[in-house]
């Protein structure tokens, strides 16, 4: 068994590192799996976490979300995101080092959530350095021919520096904040995302509401398009009957709205980006 | 303990030690990767086998089927399941062990038919210890929070008990089981699942139907709601000609309906907990 | 670099192994999870790569076209293949060796174009030993009981002569190729497949293209179905405005038409399998 001598196998254990990998690439197609190969090629013994591919395609608002929110419970890793609308043409592609993670993509803004959310960059390079790459690159694959190869090659050990070249911090694309403000009382936010149970997402931090006197216990007033609504702000869904509406606190932090049992989203007709308002009721 | 002490681990090939996920999170968010990175962060070398994130949203008896009948085939693993409409209320949090595994997931039943098919619990335990659990705990993702870091901890080594305080197995919350009833050549069930090809799984099982002198080359009278239907029994889809509807034992073990090349759900207008009656026919 | 110096590296490459995973079994049961398990319990140590489990139910051709077009990239590997609609008749079960590769599946030509992609069969044999499969074969999940067992044998080190009968090559069930054919600067193909952003993949290749001229720049006449429409051919999607049709050359190399930020299969009604012809306009 020539992989598994004591001595060796023992080294690694210390130099362990792992990839992770957003997409909007999709499941049903070998897209995912073609990139996976390219890393089990180049660094056989790098673990792959898949973040998610199913943002919906080109929307690199929602796969810039996404990687910002699971960020902070991924382990220290070069995490490759590939949504990415402008392949082929002149945005460039980046390696961007922020705490203990490299983020390699497009600089088209996808990467630039995450990379605040660890506490902003230290530095960045442009993917120049063709010899990292696969021999033959598609136009439209960056993700299996540039992004996954330069990644893997950095998982593997490689330093950041030999990528490409070093880019000025603040030339970097990033994307507009989210819509959320704060005074007297009152928040305005935008919706964020809508999970799989129809929950909705606020871009108003319990930081925010926690400024404004919500709590549990308290009452909300929710204004959205024409409609308003009075809503308890609980810790839970489970905390009101099914098929009640709710307010509360989700896992990244972000005030929510959900029905027990049910699809808050649909129920409320908010998509992600709409406008939202919420003040304290008396 | 035999996986898992710190001087076996170093060798690796005989403290390797699975975790196994289910969940009904969806895979279009980061909410699997979330968990996947407290495990990875937290047990490096345990590897993770997903079961599903597609249960559908709060759906407990069919994440305890699809859990029960994959056991069988998973290794030796802390297998974690978390569909959870009462996250964040008082329903317990539990460590279930049973044969070589350990359950990890809500008192809610969903671990319930698992367990038995592997033999029944030895012992169980609250998770009580939050020592184990993540700095903060959001009161709606207690997967990524409280089950997955407490199955982190007892993958890489940790003892059961360590998780908090035993409990008396008796009470344990068990789901009913499926409506199964066999007399007089007569079987009654209900459907326990659909799958993707749109074969419906029945809850009566392979010896059920020896007992009423089933077997290949008989031929069924299915009753459902107001229709009566005339099957053959065969081993499988392909033994009846395209488009016609065939009955047969699943890799579960248990009777289903198919319609070769086609979807007997949908021929059949027979959803999950239809209730659906088989006899020989004369 | 601790772990990846070219010594200790040339330990692992030439025994490193993996297994890849093709099937049409969805992912909402746990049909993939009990085959992971199964090559898990059998050999741990190996890696799963899943290339896509979301090929349409029995969909032969889509099954051996993306394992076709992802198996370059795919590490040395045993590779398990599952589309299956004959599962439990008289359809032979194989294992066929092919450069350093090694594919497992039904004998239904789903694994020919992959055999072909990586340069053709060396050997192929038939899935008679028993004593590799599991203890109970179910006759609709061979899946679970004889491919994927099989193949965790094959991917732990055992010889490919031990799963059974060697067959002849020229017995090997091989799918017909996909239509296609150049002269005279026309070229005719189908629909190889639609992707999740709806880009239609023609049985062209980049060769063809180049034959008939065709680079960027030019522009092609597209005839399908009784529509013609006027495309210009170019480097990538981006490279035309949004909303826009374009025809490029895709990942694998085969003419593709898009729809700058838009889905191109649902604007021209071309299903897979659906005749395409082009020329270059004059």
């Amino acid at each position: 068994m020539p992989w598994a001598t004591r001595d060796v196998r023992s080294r690694f254990v210390t130099s362990f590192r792992c990839l992770t990998f957003l997409t909007d690439y999709g499941l049903e197609d070998g897209f995912v799996a073609s990139c996976h190969g390219v890393a089990a090629r180049l660094a056989p013994h790098v673990r792959i976490i898949d973040v998610t591919h199913l943002v919906p395609p080109g929307d690199v608002r929602r796969g810039a979300a996404v990687l910002a929110q699971t960020v902070p419970y991924l382990p220290s890793a070069v995490h490759v995101a590939v949504v990415d609308p402008g392949v082929g043409t002149a945005r460039r592609s980046i390696a961007v080092a922020a705490a203990d993670a490299i983020f390699v993509g497009p600089d088209n803004g996808l990467l630039s959530w995450a990379v605040a959310a660890v506490g902003g960059a230290s530095s960045a390079f442009q993917l120049t350095n063709s010899q990292l790459w696969l021999d033959h690159v598609s136009p439209t694959f960056h993700g299996r021919d540039i992004f996954m190869p330069v990644a893997a090659h950095l998982a593997a050990g490689s330093d950041l520096a030999s990528v490409g070249t070093e880019i000025d911090l603040t030339d970097l694309v990033t994307l507009p904040s989210p819509t959320s403000r704060v005074h007297d009382g009152d928040a305005e936010g935008e919706v964020m995302s809508v999970d799989r149970f129809g929950n909705v997402q606020l871009s108003i931090t319990s930081s925010d509401a926690d400024q404004m006197g919500i709590g549990t216990g308290t009452t909300l007033v929710v204004r959205c398009g024409r409609r308003q609504l009075t809503v308890p702000y609980r810790e839970t869904y489970a905390a009101v009957a099914p098929g009640e509406l709710v307010a509360y606190t989700d896992g990244a932090g972000l005030i929510s709205l959900a029905v027990n049992a049910g699809d808050a989203a649909q129920r409320l007709g908010l998509p992600p980006g709409a406008h939202v308002r919420l003040t304290v009721a008396p």
